[in-house]
């Protein structure tokens, strides 16, 4: 899926940041850290989780339906399998 | 913060399984899978956070606003900082 | 509900000034004005409920939740609504 | 925009109910109504301006992006349109 190596290098590195926040939320639960304190790391996090899936929505975007070359039936595809990621995300 | 064991140990477990969606959402980008289905992975991963951050604010609702006991000024601190947590996740 | 003159009057303006935003949705779609301008003005009208959401949920928390001199099964009571409506609203 | 006759009838009928919806908030909140009626129906619209949204989404998507036919310039500007309006309203 990811369409270049620059690409995939930059969704990995996002999806390594997410885990080191899920990490720390973890230590801060395990600590009994401040309620407030995380509150915010949390509310933090689903921040970076909503960067994570606009940067896949705008790849699979480009590869899977505006691409030129595909075909009529690859694009239908591809627009359906975007709205059901929306949908899904939205809920 | 977490006020009893039970709910340390739930929101633990839900802490670590998110975790665990993490980590597969990286193997799948690493390698390469469709990318319908790791959008499909990171709209669950958003509906696990929203159920963790649901999770928390009913405890801090209950333990620093309106458990009997608090003075007027905890009660008003829990208040603001339950306000912030919710428009900073809301953005 | 509205608590003093002064917040129910800001909550009329917001929600009038809701009604005006649906109704030029309303033109728009009937005029066929162009897609990607509807979509524009709806994402907008989706920030102002949001608005108006974060204004009644700080409204409720301070009047039901948190004001000094209500018994516990008030703010309870209170708590409770407030966890409701949130949670219908991320939905 | 509205690409077809039945799909600006539905996309009406969607927005004129919202518009009802909004006036039954306006009154409520004129008629001092309770906050946790008031937060419901507020909640209630959300999830109606979410419906729009993905009804227009989805129109969008087919007319302007996927269906066959169009230039590769006109489904960039198709997608690009999307994605901006998908960020918008995720805000």
């Amino acid at each position: 899926m990811s369409h270049t190596h620059a690409d995939k290098d930059q969704l990995l590195a996002r999806t390594r940041r997410i885990a080191g926040q899920i990490a720390a939320i973890e230590r801060a639960i395990a600590g009994e850290a401040g309620c407030a304190a995380i509150l915010h790391q949390v509310a933090g996090v689903r921040g970076a989780i909503a960067g994570l899936m606009d940067e896949l929505v705008a790849e699979h975007m480009q590869s899977h339906v505006v691409a030129p070359g595909l075909s009529d039936a690859e694009r239908a595809q591809g627009g359906d399998e975007l709205l059901a990621a929306i949908r899904r995300y939205a809920k």
